[in-house]
């Protein structure tokens, strides 16, 4: 699809000689002025990407050739929005934007309007049940991927809203160390463990739970008055008469959106208030609302967010995209947007014939905090060989309020002085007689600004985000919302962990020929055990 | 330079019909069992990258024709590496690896054995101060960039070996979030300020100070019974009255290559005791030894990750490269490779004549730890559009050697699984008539394995990345040891943070013409304040 659209054509011809920001009087202040827009409490700037208006009218056309608003019509109207025509898929609806509406208009669907009154009784169950349980000053979650990395970094992010008198815990991994120090700060009279799978099946999460569950017992503790479940309703874990509460999600929620489900309310609104959560939602249902509603393209926030990254991807032919939030409760950030978008859109496959595509889609996501990345992998941004896309996310005021003047300016105004800065010497770089210190410029990038990191900004940008990756989708006409790429490896680590049982139980490997490199990877890593000696070790 | 060396054609022309990992047989136990080596405990297993062994007589050869021996030798021995011949440069000697040397042999040169010597007496010091002053239990780090990623990583990598009875904590940035989130964990009465400025004039380390200061005379607490420095001496931080005790480090330790130095020394002997801290420099000694003696290219471990590198670099053009610790305590060591691969490698200036090169330098780094990337971004790389090569680190053993045992296997073992699962599947793929489960398989991987993340294997490891940086620098024909790149944006930025103190002064932007784009930054992000009502504000 992607490359019939007559767009397409019009783009790849205007990528032969893009806007050069380098070049004397480009990148001034009526291009910056020009080059912005509004949404939800957010402002984005683009006057520092290498686009022009020929390149604007031609990625809207882009979004118009893809049908982008039917397309998210229907996805907000749940219809079935998971699937690949012509091969067995998930074929189902996509519900996040849905659980998370609040006042929808009169004409969304039916299916929309009664998720949205579901996920409000689940909301409500919520709101009780941590008014009767006050006892509990503690919450760790046992999730992992989409079931914990996005409520993980977004209770960071508004971690100047946490009441004081409670901790909040995340055991992700099955690595017994995680689980070891997390015991270590907790007391677990005080504890309540909040067991989050969909699917109720997750190895890691299982693992997790028995272990949690033991130190329970060996404390004297029935672990019944002390786990709570989030998942999926009739799943093997929904199961009354082990937990406290039963909170549920459905199967139109994939884990990486799950963020706005209880997924997240369970944790934050542990840890922040049920307030605050209900706040948050509101921010990314509007701009959910925005999303769809705005239907100029150069005013739609996501929409331009998705393009400017088409624009870069498949026409700069950029292989990746750096996210640097010049906030410090944002570290994680970047690691659940990696996460969203390259569980979404690092597809091959056409969604509308199941053909394998001669294009590329999702590029790789990393990136750090602010100002931390410009004393470190800053120096191959500036001046490496691989040509790297930023989106800063800054704030103008700090969440706490708490700031200090120091030499006549303030640290948050430092803040943003960097990354004006990253942005402005990307861009125009700088020629020198010494080789070494030249930056060839011409490096693109975005921002986006708002006031302050609040629960409702915070809910805007998450919504930001998982609009873009849904807009991609859209556009290269790939499935967004499955991940068959991950099935593989859990197959054959089920696999390799049948081998060890078989191991402990039988005292040898079972010598199966089909799992031939794993018996000589356990080898090779079992043949340390006789290597050096006790000097070794931890002491 | 790279491209010149004879071996750049022979592996150029193997590069066009590279080993294929999918096809049957290739992958085998013979295979594994055969492509593997050994070093200070760890053992590197590459049987999964896409190398034959024409490419393996290539690499090697590569490593002849660029001389890497003599250049490890002249940077062990502290003779000036750090410069770029035909322009400005820093001119420098290379120290990181003197300071950490532990019987160095007696043909080491003077200047290394004095360092060696200059070294121990700040970990005396060091040493002294810790046994007088027990009434530190907390320690706040104020650093940035170089001079703190390293040390949180490792110090978080060591979390089993902390004691107890303090607590650690990095102000890394100057975010005022973060610090007011420290201070409500500490009691300043019992806490230890440790700043870290190599150069005396890192704009975020004096801001952090000032304002840590503050809190201290607020608590009528005197800084100067609580703030220690660790900087180069005669820097305008070095001054005897401000602090209680001062630790040298030196020019010729660039901020990404300070672990071993002071930077690491004082928080990790702080936390974990100096006794852990002398058996991490001896894993880093005998890694920087090894790398430098074992002359067989493909049994030096580090010379092969550095040349496995560039053949997927350079020949396989492969843009990226990730880095996935299959250990939670982990979690923070992509983040410190990405610093100290990307600042020391990402470089386009040839080190013989500062021509620009043209060839690609270093990838971009990124990474989590597993098996939580394999539930995320790990989709993409199964079956997206980009092929990203993957280094795992995995241990046989948890490091608090607590484990549990479930469904017959322990935790530790179901994370080794996963990580030989991940290898297994990106090498051999799947095919299935169903395309969106298809898995094209032939993506590289290498492992590294050790008994368990101790002091020992930990400093083992650091050394070997560090000495991967610098091999792939001596091949590549660029300066590892500057970062010009992070120059520019510092001096925008001071610029504009000049502009906010003038407009504080005097109620108005200076209107300086050279700051036009700042200047619209600047109303862009004001304006947001007259923008949107109360309910965006945090509540």
């Amino acid at each position: 699809m992607f490359k019939k659209y007559p767009s397409f054509n019009k783009l790849e011809a205007l990528s032969k000689d893009p806007l050069d920001l380098t070049k004397e009087g480009v990148l001034n202040s009526d291009r910056i002025h020009s080059m912005h827009l509004s949404a939800c409490s957010w402002k984005m700037l683009f006057g520092t990407e290498r686009v022009d208006s020929k390149v604007l009218e031609g990625l809207t056309e882009m979004a118009k050739d893809a049908d982008v608003f039917t397309k998210m019509q229907k996805m907000q109207d749940m219809e079935v929005m998971n699937f690949v025509n012509g091969c067995k898929s998930e074929q189902r609806m996509v519900g996040h934007t849905a659980i998370r509406a609040r006042d929808l208009p009169k004409k969304a669907s039916d299916t929309a309007k009664q998720t949205a009154k579901d996920s409000e009784i689940e909301l409500e169950k919520l709101e009780h049940f941590l008014k009767e349980n006050t006892q509990f000053k503690h919450m760790v979650v046992c999730g992992i991927g989409g079931s914990y990395l996005g409520a993980l970094a977004i209770s960071k992010a508004m971690k100047g809203l946490h009441r004081t008198d409670r901790t909040l815990h995340f055991a992700s991994n099955i690595d017994p160390d995680k689980i070891a120090s997390i015991l270590d700060e907790i007391d677990l009279n005080k504890t309540v463990v909040a067991v989050i799978s969909k699917s109720g099946g997750t190895m890691e999460i299982k693992a997790q739970e028995i272990m949690l569950k033991n130190f329970f017992e060996q404390k004297g503790l029935d672990p019944k008055n002390h786990f709570v479940m989030v998942t999926g309703k009739g799943s093997p874990m929904d199961n009354p008469i082990l937990y406290k509460e039963i909170f549920y999600m459905w199967d139109f929620i994939g884990g990486r959106y799950s963020v706005s489900s209880m997924v997240g309310a369970v944790p934050i609104s542990f840890i922040c208030g049920i307030k605050v959560w209900k706040e948050f939602l509101q921010g990314a249902s509007d701009m959910d609302h925005h999303a769809l509603h705005e239907k100029e393209v150069t005013k739609n926030m996501p929409l331009m967010g998705a393009l400017l990254g088409i624009w870069n991807r498949n026409f700069l032919k950029m292989d990746t995209l750096c996210i640097v939030p010049y906030s410090s409760s944002l570290d994680l950030w970047a690691g659940h947007i990696q996460q969203l978008y390259m569980e979404s859109n690092g597809k091959s496959v056409s969604k509308e014939d199941a053909s394998y595509i001669d294009y590329d889609t999702c590029p790789i996501i990393f990136g750090t905090c602010g100002t931390e990345g410009q004393h470190s992998y800053f120096q191959a941004i500036h001046q490496g060989t691989v040509i790297v896309p930023i989106e800063y996310v800054g704030f103008l005021h700090p969440q706490r309020g708490i700031d200090e003047e120091i030499e006549g300016t303030y640290n948050q105004e430092k803040l943003l002085s960097n990354l004006f800065a990253q942005a402005i010497s990307l861009a125009r770089g700088k020629s020198s007689t010494n080789h070494n210190q030249t930056f060839p410029g011409n490096r693109p990038s975005r921002m986006l600004l708002t006031h302050t990191l609040s629960a409702y900004s915070m809910g805007a940008l998450l919504a930001y985000y998982e609009a873009v990756a849904a807009f991609q989708g859209f556009i290269w006409g790939i499935n967004s919302f499955d991940q068959e790429g991950v099935q593989l490896g859990k197959l054959i680590a089920n696999k390799i962990v049948d081998e060890y049982k078989h191991h402990h139980e039988k005292g040898r490997y079972s010598g199966d020929p089909t799992l031939e490199v794993e018996t000589a990877f356990m080898k090779e890593i079992k043949s340390l055990d006789k290597g050096p000696s006790k000097k070794f070790m931890a002491s």
